[in-house]
């Protein structure tokens, strides 16, 4: 079953950490996302955090200093994979612990403050890495918009390929090129091939593309033979993150029949660092609108009436570009594109279910991405690949520059929240990546 | 440079170890192949173990009995990732090493034959588990003859895609699913769409294949952002296993548009259990020969004169098939096809720089397999797909059974083994699966 709200979404509630009390704040105590970190340019053991306001709560150390019951001995690790693996029970417990420990008016608040140094880290002050160790990463094509787009560019006659409404498309991506926000990506070298040359040639990318995405960190999971029920899909689902999944247009083009993309896609895959807990989601639950009527039902075991109901996830996104002439003329950056990934076909509950549904082992710390977020807006396609169409209409940027595809030094900011009338917002933390040179 | 054949490969050698000597025993002094292990039905912690005749060489055992220096301190884990990391002059020193004590006239041997229940396992009394911890498993399609034939059945017009010459072309595999010889493997359902039919249903595929493959483990690997030239790229290959990657042939039909195959492939992956090291394979080096004259020559990145005069390896590969009929009657397996890994369109090399050349980051333990290795030759098709050309022409076996596509209870066989001239036969060991019924 999805997670109704309980009572640490309450609106009302405040934190005694006086910053997560401001309006918009993307980490109020409704929130409470769970991340790894370590003190910025120490070499120190990763440590499980939960971001809370401008503070992040070494949960360990609370645990130690009996703040919280010894569910959260599943965060005594570099990563997150043990609590993934701990599962919904203990999730909602821990949650449950943290949000009574740092609101406004815990009988711990004084006592915790006291010990502020032991028990929290500024944000400011830390480095935040990969949330968990990925054993594989898999990337979905669960925007309908996004697949009509793209396969009209390369399949005119034929744009969504019949299998499109009956099976959530997906691909294994590359695990151990997942880099969380910040870090820089190189632009690859690869084989392309011109329409007009006779033959290929090595070399940079010259249409090089972001891919605005939501990815899902997967819980216990299942044993290899055994499939998840739609049912309990959501069981499996921890947290979702933004993916920024760069693309290699050139090298895909020329690579990826009849396999699929490779190098144009496993040279970088960004995360943002705060895994928002589908508890947390819990408020902002929306049916899963996508699928207009008269489209074929999904097969039964992508079918569940709960999943019908409140499949979707009412998140708003947003795509920002800075360029090197932006910051040298000390300007923030642009706006490019929304996006809704309540507008997606799929939900992640049917990409889970599916990718379990011939057995397959699904792991804590695997991670779901759901493929480039397209709504049906021109406002709203999530690459550049769509923005631009293939490079045919180059957009203007403020300052009068264009651009068709990436260029080196420029930074690629994703962000997200989630806000319904009557719930307090919770955001997402940036998914952040600037382009350097070729090699 | 690719390995030159070492005192290590004297066809004179023998091992102290009788069992070892047996004309066409697979684990002769000269092979060495590495694996994991432990006690059948213990639950001890895996170790590092080499297989040499009838035994298996604890390894660890012997450093701390100081029969091996400080380069075998890399297995002291429970999977041989340290040792992949550890690289290539560790690798050879290791080889030296357990060459010199386990050769007969060692002046250890008197010494280890006492002391042999501390540093060996008889190997029928050991449980072989999964050579390394997989972090990223890729698939090549590296036989131009399998890409033909495959090509021919879905796109008659155009088999063999202009890429294809020029892109050793490849997907990212499952690597949670790879599983070590012997486990059975669950026949998947899935979504299949009849031609004839108006939608997709759900249930058991009903065309269920094995592919015959070789794969390779990684070394040390490279940083996300660098590449590896293909001058350096058989420094970070460690060695080879036989890999069976089934294939569900009527989901992938229905899925693997646009984006590739995913459910179809990801549901089990078998792998041989010891591998055989490319040290012990330099005798075997062999031209890569199948780009015939007239064919485009590959681009810079993937030449390399001495990978082009002994990138292939004169490998020798067999698929056996055993039904419960014959089971029944008792009967022995029969042989499906032939093969040679000397047959193949690219190497392992060339797949390997190709794979960083764009910056993608391989780390030790990384599994890179060939794809299907097929022959010209209607007997070296490796998989049903081709033997049976998609199932219109089915082969029939002893006792008069046929076969379209894999049967409840059928167990497939890979075997495999490099022989030449002058030079010691050496064997991969099996790499085995049964169909277990559907769910």
């Amino acid at each position: 079953m999805i997670r109704q709200p309980d009572e640490t979404h309450d609106p009302r509630l405040r934190s005694w950490i006086e910053s997560a009390n401001a309006p918009g704040h993307p980490f109020p105590i409704q929130n409470l996302p769970f991340g790894i970190y370590r003190r910025a340019g120490s070499r120190e053991r990763p440590r499980v955090g939960v971001a809370i306001g401008d503070r992040i709560v070494d949960v360990i150390a609370c645990r130690r200093a009996a703040y919280l019951s010894g569910v959260a001995e599943a965060c005594d690790a570099p990563n997150l994979n043990r609590l993934l693996a701990a599962g919904r029970d203990a999730w909602t417990t821990l949650r449950a612990e943290l949000s009574q420990i740092l609101r406004d008016g815990s009988y711990r608040a004084r006592e915790m403050r006291d010990r502020e140094g032991e028990l929290f880290v500024p944000a400011a002050d830390a480095e935040l890495l990969l949330p968990a160790e990925i054993g594989d990463y898999t990337d979905f094509y669960a925007s309908v918009h996004h697949a009509t787009n793209v396969g009209s560019m390369f399949r005119p006659d034929n744009p969504l390929l019949p299998n499109y409404k009956h099976v959530p498309i997906g691909y294994h991506g590359r695990a151990s090129s997942v880099v969380p926000s910040g870090t820089p990506v190189r632009r690859p070298n690869g084989q392309t091939k011109a329409p007009t040359a006779d033959g290929p040639s090595f070399g940079p990318s010259r249409m090089l593309d972001y891919e605005l995405e939501v990815g899902a960190f997967v819980g216990p999971g299942n044993r290899l033979g055994e499939a998840i029920p739609i049912t309990e899909a959501e069981d499996h689902l921890f947290g979702i993150v933004l993916v920024n999944d760069w693309s290699a247009r050139d090298i895909q083009g020329w690579e990826y029949q009849p396999l699929g993309p490779f190098l144009a896609k496993n040279f970088a895959t960004t995360v943002s660092p705060w895994v928002v807990t589908m508890d947390a989601l819990a408020p902002f639950r929306v049916p899963a609108t996508a699928r207009p009527a008269g489209d074929p039902a999904p097969l039964p075991y992508l079918t569940d009436p709960d999943s019908a109901e409140r499949g979707g996830i009412a998140l708003s996104l947003e795509v920002w570009l800075r360029t090197p002439a932006m910051r040298e003329r000390g300007e923030a950056e642009a706006l490019l594109s929304r996006g809704s990934f309540a507008a997606m076909y799929w939900t992640l509950g049917q990409m889970l279910a599916h990718h379990a549904s011939n057995g397959c082992n699904l792991r804590p710390g695997d991670l779901i991405a759901s493929g480039t977020v397209s709504g049906p807006e021109r406002n709203e396609r999530g690459c550049l690949l769509e923005l631009t169409w293939r490079g045919a209409e180059p957009l203007t940027l403020p300052g009068g520059e264009t651009r068709r595809f990436l260029e080196d030094g420029d930074e690629v900011i994703l962000r997200g929240w989630c806000e319904r009338e009557g719930r307090v917002r919770i955001g997402m933390g940036e998914c952040r990546g600037a382009v350097s040179g070729e090699r």
